[in-house]
């Protein structure tokens, strides 16, 4: 797809510098543009590569507009600006319709004539998968499962029975929605295993990466909002709840029964304890661990900085000393009252 | 399946009061709970959907039972008689017989008449496949690999050639077992590749949860003895050794050689080092890290509370100077002999 | 594969203590060899399975060669020893060629005839296979993937349009390279998806292990450099950059556009804030947190020690004062100006 700048600044509603006639055939960054291709500049720490970028345009904002020696596209906003341009330039194909000669589809499943159903891939009885719908090779979709319109598997998706899946949903793959969660009970000193009976219920736009697990509920089902969008190997355990349009990063954990609010960012790595409640608009540090409810939006962390080892070692160490020394600090700041903490 | 509380009661050795001629047709929580449907109280968490819950009856214990205006079923351990119930209420399908025309197993493999080989799947040459026992779709069974009595490979489960898997044991989509070990020597700053040629045996009534891997030994075999429960995204690296009945929860590392003892509980998001020995009934709680052996049965931890942002950032930025300042208070101790420490 | 005693020590370059016409058959550790077999001593740990061993010989060092009671082959490093004996003994075994009746090649995609397609594998339009290579089962090869010479897809890899893999390469089961980045930008609350565009490259004699996960690059590529060894659990997100020969343990997360070194570890469980720049040479202890890009090369660490749990949790509350109290101590040795910090 090629646009000109003066087609991408009416669609990006951006201001240009520049010439309006020339042509954009794709976007690259600061650092690899060649001519021909758009670039942009959203992040302070790429600044240094736009002067002497060889990109033809570059969005950016005005403040760093009298910078450039290329054209430039001025936008209040030049991340989303870029999103946008970078759809229009390299728009996603048509995805197909049919069904691979090399799918297995059982008879009781319902593929809309819109839909595609790759190569390799199962789908099982009752199974019903909705116009637009395009469904990757080797994926397996279980009994009774749902997916709505212009979903996405990418590949190798699986899909266990139950799960209902929304619209323009986007999964990745190995991805797997609908294991059994981790439930047992303890009886003499053996886990008795809790049959998990619940589902999962994926919302509208949701997208999830790979390799990523959500568990089924146990009773009840695991519900993911609208617009969440979930990062690669990330572990969400049954009958999690996450508010719409929240983040989550790679690698985190989310333990069964959790409720995580609206608008919610976890980092990388973050850890969830079970059967907690996390508020709207809270946000989590990367590889924090949260033990207890969140009542209050704002930020959260937890960890120890990083240090060249060997001073590392002497600190860490000191940690283990830590309530030893501040009971001494207490009491000789009683003893003494000479200085009270914090005056 | 629909059982009335007077069978339920007696399956469940439970005390019954109210009606024993209710039908019960299925279990939920006591929040979502409706008529016709079991519940059970057995986290504190929760007893304030108690009063108001609309199923028919509910699993709690006698301290509770007062408060309920429903049937209840009294017993000790309400989270193991609800185990049970969900199992009565909700039993298995049977599993069906056969090989799917779509699966591809080698000639020189053996399944049991009794077994099932699910579409897609690929058994390789001798391979045995015992009696009772379920191939989900799109697994991939190895050259040699065993699987023992009524195991279920839920879907696209990988078992690699020389894979042992005991009776009863439950394998979730994306499980890998068998997987090269991460072993490698050093040479002249580039990594030669150590030969994995040992093999993983895992035993009776082992469940390994979705995404979870399990690498071969090196020389000798990685061994999950019987009983051992694993959670999603579990990575358990060549010649671990996990002693029977232990709990592994979600996104845990475990290094090579490590062996964890018997009834032993590992958290979420713990990681273990390598060449370590962990005793019987060892407690790790979420995200900490093991660094040493532990020889005493007992709960261990390590880590920060969350905290808020800001406040998080002033202290840890202490954490660097941990050590300083705890030399400094010993040398304050010492020199001013007034006060020892711990007095 | 047998081999005499005086046949490995000649291929080690080792100095044979004991009977050079003594046959091996095979390898094993200290504890668990038998007759006939060669074991190793490359960790102090192990010494003592030494004396009692019943291996036939043992590779070990010098130091070491008086307390065995078997033949020993003596060198520097008996790490790398035991890894070149451990392939003279346990060779890998020819690869076949051809494709399969049950893969799925798309009629533009050029396989060598040296090449191996497994069963239920499927490779799309325009891929290219080179000479030797071997793919297992159950593969999904994209679009315009390319495969360099005698590299190994064990089983179920899924290989996204435009990955670029080089020669030698291994990937393991549920590897799956070439997913979308974790890319987009807020607008009024929602999140847009900003197209990931770029591709993946991957140097030759790379290592990848099971379930790890290679995200394409949003613009530009992700690239690992050659002779980099990832194990399993892995998440390297979009543009990261990893330097040769550097080796990322299991469960490591690796945020976007940041730059790995060369001949830099990262041990199991690190976490990486993305745009960081790492050194080469640098080597990040296990569950660390990389905040800050590492200009020097060096050995760096976060965390806590593990504790008792009813230490810890003493311990940790009180890391919550930290700031408080050493701003008390700065305060009091201001004030009393006695004795100076350092001093």
């Amino acid at each position: 797809m090629s646009l000109t700048l003066a087609q991408l600044a009416a669609a990006l509603d951006a201001e240009l510098r520049g010439d309006g006639d020339m042509r954009i055939t794709g976007m690259a960054t600061l650092k690899d543009a060649t001519s021909g291709q758009l670039s942009f500049l959203a992040n302070g720490r790429y600044r240094r590569f736009l002067a002497a970028t060889r990109a033809s345009a570059v969005i950016l904002n005005a403040a760093d507009a009298d910078a450039a020696r290329t054209a430039v596209l001025i936008c209040d906003d030049p991340y989303v600006a870029y999103a946008r341009a970078a759809r229009l330039l390299h728009p996603a194909g048509d995805s197909p319709c049919g069904i691979h000669a090399d799918a297995l589809v059982d008879p009781g499943a319902s593929v809309d004539a819109g839909a595609w159903i790759g190569p390799g891939t199962i789908v099982e009885a009752n199974a019903r998968i909705g116009n637009g719908v395009f469904v990757g090779p080797a994926c397996v979709i279980g009994a009774g499962v749902s997916i709505g319109a212009d979903s996405r598997l990418v590949a190798r998706v699986t899909l266990l029975a139950g799960a209902r899946i929304g619209q323009r949903v986007l999964l990745h793959p190995g991805v797997v929605i609908g294991s059994d969660g981790f439930g047992m009970a303890q009886v003499s000193g053996r886990w008795e295993k809790i049959p998990q009976l619940g589902g999962v219920r994926i919302g509208d736009d949701v997208e999830i990466g790979a390799n990523t697990t959500v568990d089924r509920g146990a009773l009840g089902d695991t519900v993911i909002e609208e617009g969440v969008k979930i990062d690669n190997q990330v572990q969400v355990a049954h009958n999690v709840h996450i508010g719409a349009h929240s983040a989550i990063a790679g690698c985190v954990g989310i333990s069964g029964s959790t409720r995580i609010g609206r608008h919610c960012t976890l980092a990388g790595g973050v850890g969830v304890v079970g059967h907690l409640d996390i508020a709207d608009h809270v946000h989590i540090t990367g590889m924090s661990m949260v033990t207890h409810s969140i009542r209050t939006a704002g930020t959260y962390s937890a960890g120890t900085p990083l240090m060249e080892n060997r001073l590392w070692r002497l600190n860490a160490a000191r940690f283990k000393q830590l309530d030893r020394w501040t009971r001494w600090l207490h009491k000789f700041d009683k003893i003494n009252n000479i200085r009270k903490l914090d005056k």
